[in-house]
């Protein structure tokens, strides 16, 4: 081909190159400029579009790069690119994508579990770490840091385990990743194609679909007042047993010395025993001492620690941590180490920094207070209700437990304050498919609202499923 | 057991009710008193022992909750700890774990890639924008929000993708996560167990990581001078091709527009083929326009787009995202939207505004005049050293290739480097096991070191590899 004509368009968004170039990869694609065909010389281009060298050259170049044409010595450029190849039929017909609502639904009142108070949240400290944090001097920390976290943080974390959950262990032992759902699926890979898991029933659905998604066995075991019932463990298949002993997850109850010492024993029996202890919401308990962590009984050889700030701080930072046996960290840094951390290093150090201050002690002290006088309005808006509903796990935690020994029907209990734009969740969320035991409860939680809310909330949510007002007490 | 002595502490650190608490469960544990044993009456033990009421109650009661005794009514508390589970040997020895150094090997000179200039950053910026993000107004984000991400943070990046990689898609396509290493394994378990990965050799060993530990099966497929040769793909047995189009990792060619429509006429053959294109530095190309991405080829229905901010912002952000294919993003909202984001949603919202004030793209094209200066000064460094260096790669990214005609021994040149306190890369890093056709090649960074240290370096680098020196042209 000699040479070929343009209409250029008279237009700033479209540089000349970027026409030609436009220009020529259409004819090619197109089909119009098949395959084999010499393109003009670029010498030729120059005269007879009366444009600069730069311009065919770069739009050449541009061409050359993405392959539509080649180069041939001394013979000149050649369109490399077959034309059958750039014709496609689109088979498949459309798939319309339903978009779900950006924003949640909205309550009026929301006692879900999981929802934390947010008003006492130290925003002014928080901002100035960052402020300390993002400078010139700290450039290292945009790039990547060790996979396990900072050692800043691990160093608060350590300390503050040691000091408030007795457990004993090195910053070496605690990886930090974004939250037990990140953490989890590490685990499991890292425990092995044949390990078994015991997993409390009711409990965390997030545990069950982790290991279901990896392919893991796992055995449901039944949870009463004494936290997970363990006592067969050792006539079961069971080799990895997962537990939230301090304030058993939705029941609320406390796992007891007998249970934690058979489940401890259990673990010593054999080298490919482990307990995973989810010790979620320990930082809250509002009357007596925190009830030791299994870690600390068991001498930290087969107790995998998991925890997070998600409660204590806040769920969207997405830090949640986990304590390794010294075994099963050897294990780690063979077949992890190279992965990125997840979580950014600038959150890492402002956390560390906020903890090193003694700021995150004292915000746990202070949402000690405002959640056990949250708890306690609850507790006595139910008084009057003592026949019609049982409360449990109130002692602890940002949520408490409402079984109902006259109501069968829990979907019944959901919907009436759904219709009053009152949010709540039913025990049955959290019993896994397949389980038959099960019985009508709510799980309460009574974070996220203030005080008034609460007995505003509370009050209706009453009126509604008991037809009646009940004076106080 | 009708009353007993306790030796009290004189110290402010241990209250009196720890003490007794302390007392009564030492006495458990070592076995002195036995299951089923009366404790002393509260009333005994405030006269006995001279303590108020308030101090026996908090003690018995925590030593209830925990399930070291019980209350049985009208009779009083029993021990209810069975001391045979609460002996235990500890048959393990100790493990040491050998501590990895908390901070990396120093280096005078790095061409490491992966690395990025910090030292443009705008941490002024950045810091205000967090500022203006943390405060009161702003709580909500203390909350988690949905598994994809922030809205505002997916819209943006809609944005730029249309803009700048021809990309078009909904934000509801858009998943942000905590880097690739986060988001590769959700896709893989998107994609099924029966999918058949096609990897490039030589290429991203994280890749066939995630795939080996999720158990997928994968096919290598070679990389020359054209990308990935895809050519036989209809004859293999690979449902998934896995590829970096516009900048292969690590030989840094383009895949040409021939291989382009190969790859997209294979995927939409059958309903089950996907394309995943890693688009992992596309941001830099220094030399024309940059190289249009294969999602905008295919209409996006049969690619899965892959990129992050780790190569154009910072690594230790861990930002990430992924564009599914509509089909595909049903099944993740099947399957995947229940788990948490692992982004701290007020990252996801400083970079949202990040964009939206059009700072992304300022700092995009500062960086990519900083980047192109280094590169000439590196491309400059290596000119005399024609004969035994050539390159490739040189037109876009953060790294180059560098191969050597006459030298087989690629160790050779990374010891020599490193007795020098250079760190290089070597080529065979990225060739996955059990291939042989290898050679010797160095991956060259050149982003972490100003242009002084990259011409000095260099020189250092060229002269211990040569032995000797080379007048510059």
């Amino acid at each position: 081909m000699e040479t070929f004509t343009i209409k250029w368009k008279k237009t700033t968004e479209e540089s000349l190159y970027e026409q030609l170039y436009n220009h020529i990869k259409t004819e090619i694609v197109s089909g119009r400029l098949r395959f084999g065909t010499r393109l003009p010389s670029k010498k030729k281009l120059i005269q007879n579009l009366n444009i600069s060298q730069t311009t065919v050259e770069t739009a050449y170049e541009q061409l050359l790069a993405e392959g539509y044409i080649e180069s041939v010595p001394r013979k000149g450029y050649f369109v490399s690119a077959k034309e059958e190849f750039l014709h496609r039929n689109l088979p498949q017909t459309d798939v319309t994508l339903k978009v779900s609502p950006e924003k949640t639904q909205h309550y009026d009142y929301d006692f879900y579990p999981g929802l934390i108070d947010t008003s006492m949240f130290p925003f002014k400290q928080w901002r100035s770490l960052y402020r300390e944090t993002i400078c010139d001097e700290n450039q290292d920390l945009l790039l990547l840091g060790r996979s396990i976290g900072e050692f800043s943080l691990r160093e608060e974390i350590r300390k503050y385990l040691y000091q408030s959950r007795g457990v004993i262990c090195s910053a070496e032992q605690i990886i930090v990743g974004a939250g037990i759902e990140h953490l989890l699926p590490q685990l499991v890979s890292l425990l092995g194609e044949k390990a078994v898991y015991g997993i409390e029933n009711p409990g965390y659905p997030l545990t069950k679909h982790v290991l279901s998604s990896q392919k893991r066995k796992s055995v449901f075991v039944e949870v009463d007042s004494e936290g997970a019932d363990v006592r067969n463990i050792e006539n079961s298949v069971i080799s990895v047993m997962y537990v939230t002993p301090s304030h058993q997850f939705p029941l609320g109850s406390i796992m007891s010395a007998n249970r934690r010492a058979i489940l401890l024993n259990w673990a010593y029996k054999r080298n490919d025993r482990y307990i995973i202890e989810d010790d979620y919401d320990s930082e809250f308990r509002y009357y007596g001492r925190t009830i030791p962590s299994l870690h600390s009984l068991g001498e930290g050889k087969k107790v995998i620690y998991l925890s997070t700030f998600s409660k204590s701080l806040m769920p969207s930072l997405r830090i949640g941590y986990m304590v390794l046996p010294k075994q099963l960290m050897k294990r780690y840094q063979r077949e992890f180490s190279h992965y990125a951390s997840c979580v950014p290093r600038i959150d890492q150090s402002v956390l560390a920094k906020f903890m090193r201050k003694g700021s995150f002690d004292k915000h746990l002290n202070r949402m000690r207070t405002v959640y056990r006088k949250k708890l306690e309005t609850v507790v006595k808006a139910l008084e009057p209700y003592e026949d019609e509903i049982s409360i449990s796990g109130e002692k602890a935690g940002l949520h408490i437990l409402l079984t109902f020994p006259e109501e069968k029907n829990e979907n019944r209990l959901i919907k009436a304050a759904q219709k009053a734009q009152i949010r709540v969740c039913g025990l049955n969320n959290f019993f896994h498919k397949g389980t038959d035991e099960k019985f009508a409860g709510i799980v309460l939680g009574f974070a996220g609202m203030n005080e008034e809310q609460l007995s505003t909330g509370l009050e209706k949510l009453l009126k509604i499923w008991f037809k009646r007002e009940k004076k106080r007490v």
